[in-house]
């Protein structure tokens, strides 16, 4: 099966297997007290900047709860978009979990701005409201949009000058920092993040995250929040190795990069086509369209992909590590075939 | 290395990275859809009875926490071992994720028994004081011994005439199954557990634990609490191969069997050795055993394994499934000489 | 001091206080097994039906979370006006403390319609999405308006048709059924309500609530909840005369009315005077009204009250069971005068 | 009714329902911006020291849930006697609310000791193991027992010493006081407690209680955290007044005091009678004894009080500030009467 679903949908990278048969020799140190965790910590330092903290965990939404239990301090809310994944598909674990509030921004774009955090702290210092204590920027996007470094670094001071930190859900950072070809730390370091989650899974791996402290002081305490997270790996070499294989040589580069041109190839063979409209900047690795739900029906007979937003008929195409040019044509052969079909001649 | 410290130490069996590896093609439905998750939720119908509902989870501990938050009800509080990891291992956890009270039974070999039940259920009915919903057991226990079936069954018994389900911290469920040379449902369905966490990590795989609901009622809604406990893998498929790969033709058994093999061969040959001795029942995959200090730390610059308790000098060496006899041979001479060089002669 | 911030500055009427003397005699049982919660039970079973189960509590925030955490069941989340108490003013106790997502819904007035529960339910069944198991709404709400019994009724039917709940959050109640000259029971156990909170504080209490369960099953395990939520008084038969004296011979309904009828003198006092428009209909005990920021100030040198939005200049007027129609007209004079001195003569 | 069965069984001292009635006078400022909670904050620094920081709440378990919230830190864990308040009678309300293990020790007298503290503190550092952050102790005990100044200042220091915080569970601390003579800075200010929870509903309030803490930094964002908690009362000058009429020239120390003379009296009247035995030292209210079931069942008839621990017949009678000599006497006497008839004729 191929599929524009998800690129959850797509397997591992060879190198990723590789690195995970290449792990399993010998006995190691459980926990991360391993030299495949130490190799990893030593490439997201080199990546984030010396100071940069790391740990690994399983899932996404473990590292982003994760990431939300050491930022938030005291404070009880997370400023978010409306459409972040920490708020329609983390089956409420921030609020089960970390116990937070999520202020959400209704955006077109899937990203928020400075005065949306400004607007969501009219009322600090009243113990009655939720107090926020961190913003929350996906990059890139749900919507496959991506935050420019300046306008990351605009929501860094508007969220520090209020003493809010500021943690980027970067399930696809490998995408976006492809996209706009820039280091890994010129997206979050160097323009004020706090916390990254950085994402292995969607960019080829079994399955790894890590939460990346940017400010050391938020990583205190960090193991034994992990640990109570559910979080924490036994055989954590597995994991340290597939991070490892990716982040060697910036091979995520490579394959966000693939990903990304996939998207783009596909919304050009679309560009224009009658009955189809495409609804966001195309800037990563995915393709949103508004197109009539039978045609929708149609297609996902042969290709499995995801309605977005069934009031509208917007879909979801999402392009992976591993879609192939061949595909890409083939689908929007089909999508133009059977938007022709639905059509009635005039 | 090798090591005594824990069979978390230990890598995958061959067969589990097989089995990765072969799961490595093509895309795959994401989160369960998948044909290995089928698959291996089909066997674990087999082997638990056909009302069995198995949800995959990453870890042990996200396994517990699942179990302890689908089984408790209204009720606050989980009735296990002092030395039961849930108490001891996981960060508070339990309580933190899953909102419960541990009421702890001191024991000596790491078993409750039916009184316990009864002596912690003195205030049913009272609002003031939390609520036992729950009892936990563990098999083979944190202290590598063994509750018989009939064991099992009565504990059952006080817990379910009392409106307490009972669940089984099975990390090491395989051990106990093979040492008791009884198929897994003996153990489990047959004698009235409600809930399994079957372990896969310290038997052979790189990482997956099942949470089996042998009383369908109680799998209600476990969808969401998984995914809410940060325990749902987006790419499922992997976890899915590598319990399939020990679950196939109860590989698992003979894994587990050697384990507890090579645990009886290290307290044979420590058997009556001077100033050493042997502080539980050796039945499954481990052997706990007091021995002065100064030839624990002797043994331990060759030897990575664990001090169970500095007070008393008892430690903890555990065999895994990739233990060899020359290992423990040559483990047990160092043992000997080390003590011996101790020894002051008379 | 008299203010128009809230009726939360207002005092406690003279028979609450006798009751709470009259309830000073001798020793009582605690916790409830008092003839005091005994009568305002059996009060509050004539008021709401038989079949209604009460819990007295402290505060609003408490009897929201207590209910929630009664009526969610296995759902996370719950449906609720933006504006609603639960979303803005209780510091996030019900994400905290019932680990519950709130799906908020925007409103002009204060009010949910049968379309926004709609509009919420469209992932039930998708374990990624936080599932709806409860739509909340407050009567009277936030901004002073009114539901209609039928509009209840219709989010009733909404909500149990898809398997939710429905809770009113009754702070107000008082002020809703005087307002509607209606019995309590017809605003809730006869239109579909399953679990309301019914405020004493803000019509002449001290500081008591009542949690009042219409669907006996939701109140199974509730004086476990209740003390675990922090809610389960000592002598309780202290917040039990409160409420006695406030049911006895509908007291409420003559205080809560006087609130009312205060709100109206000053809305019609100030209908069409220059410089001030009146925001929301003046259905209940409050008045909201939008004027320049400088009369605002003016006035709050003399008279508390609250700006509702700093943003558009906002404010709330809210009126007592002890306002007298002196302070309205003497308030409303001035307000007058404060608008009459800021506009400059033409 | 006249009892021994609880001090929550005794109604309000007069002098706090004059304060009562003499705080309902005008509009106050809500959530504690009034005088009466000004004053009280100001009598609670004279008494603890200028330093102190004071939030008021409504009930023990409320006041300790906050206290253990605030000062836990990343910590989780909280140690504590097997007979503490939190951990018996709390319904696992601190670990649902404040997400902490409580790791209890087991004590003769309801006493902990700094080697019980250094004993639960030997896997500091180490990921799994939940970290205790809190030692928690009370004063006087469950068990009517107390701690001398230096016995607290070295539990203080046995805390301090490992980063830990010391909390005092004070909801009787009135009686320690009074029975010890000391001020109650000697007990806590001055002896290193960090955080005390000050009972007012057991020495004569009609329901009050203050948590303060002495070491500024914990209360940090505390009125955010007892909002959260459930704890903040909207006319808070109500709860204020009842705890400033018990501060006023130390009106409590003759409360408690007459309490604590009572139980005295009590105990001597029934030392060396046959059948009876006092198990605990009666050093505050309480008086603990084991007696024939028989004869507990004859005296409950007419006297209510509990029986503590079944298994035993162990029973617990308490004084009150409204206990009179006469009742004691009177029950002392149906006491030995009952003993003379159970005894059977040598």
């Amino acid at each position: 099966m191929k599929s524009f679903a998800s690129d959850n949908y797509a397997g591992a990278h060879p190198a990723v297997l590789e690195a995970v048969a290449a792990a399993n020799a010998d006995h190691a140190r459980a926990y991360g007290a391993d030299p495949w965790t130490e190799r990893v910590e030593a490439r997201l330092r080199e990546a984030f900047g010396p100071q940069a903290r790391a740990f690994l965990v399983f899932n996404g939404t473990g590292a982003n709860v994760l990431a939300i239990r050491a930022a938030i301090g005291r404070a009880s809310a997370v400023i978010c978009a409306e459409s972040a994944h920490i708020a329609v598909d983390e089956g409420a674990a921030p609020e089960h979990v970390a116990g937070v509030k999520l202020m959400t921004v209704p955006t077109a774009d899937g990203k928020i701005e400075p005065a949306d955090v400004e607007a969501r702290c009219v009322r600090l210092g009243d113990e009655h409201a939720a107090q926020p204590g961190l913003v929350s920027i996906s990059q890139s996007t749900e919507l496959g949009t991506l935050y420019a470094p300046d306008e990351i670094a605009a929501l860094a001071e508007a969220a520090h000058e209020r003493g809010l930190a500021l943690h980027l859900d970067g399930a696809r950072l490998a995408h976006a920092a492809a996209a706009l070809d820039l280091p890994l730390r010129a997206l979050t370091t160097d323009v004020g993040v706090d916390v990254v989650c950085l994402g292995g899974t969607k960019v080829g791996a079994i399955g790894v995250e890590a939460v990346v402290f940017l400010r050391p002081d938020l990583a205190e305490g960090v193991p034994y929040l992990r640990k109570q997270s559910l979080q924490l790996a036994s055989k954590q070499r597995y994991l340290a190795a597939q991070l490892d294989a990716l982040l060697e040589g910036e091979r995520w580069r490579e394959l966000a990069g693939h990903a990304n041109a996939m998207a783009a190839r596909l919304a050009a063979a679309l560009d224009g086509v009658d009955g189809l409209r495409i609804t966001q900047a195309v800037q990563a690795n995915v393709v949103f369209a508004i197109l009539p739900p039978e045609v929708t029906e149609r297609l996902q007979r042969d290709w499995p992909f995801y309605v977005w937003d069934p009031a509208t008929g917007e879909v979801r195409w999402m392009c992976s590590w591993d879609t192939t040019p061949d595909e890409v044509d083939a689908f929007a052969a089909d999508v133009r075939a059977a938007l022709a079909a639905a059509t009635p001649a005039a």
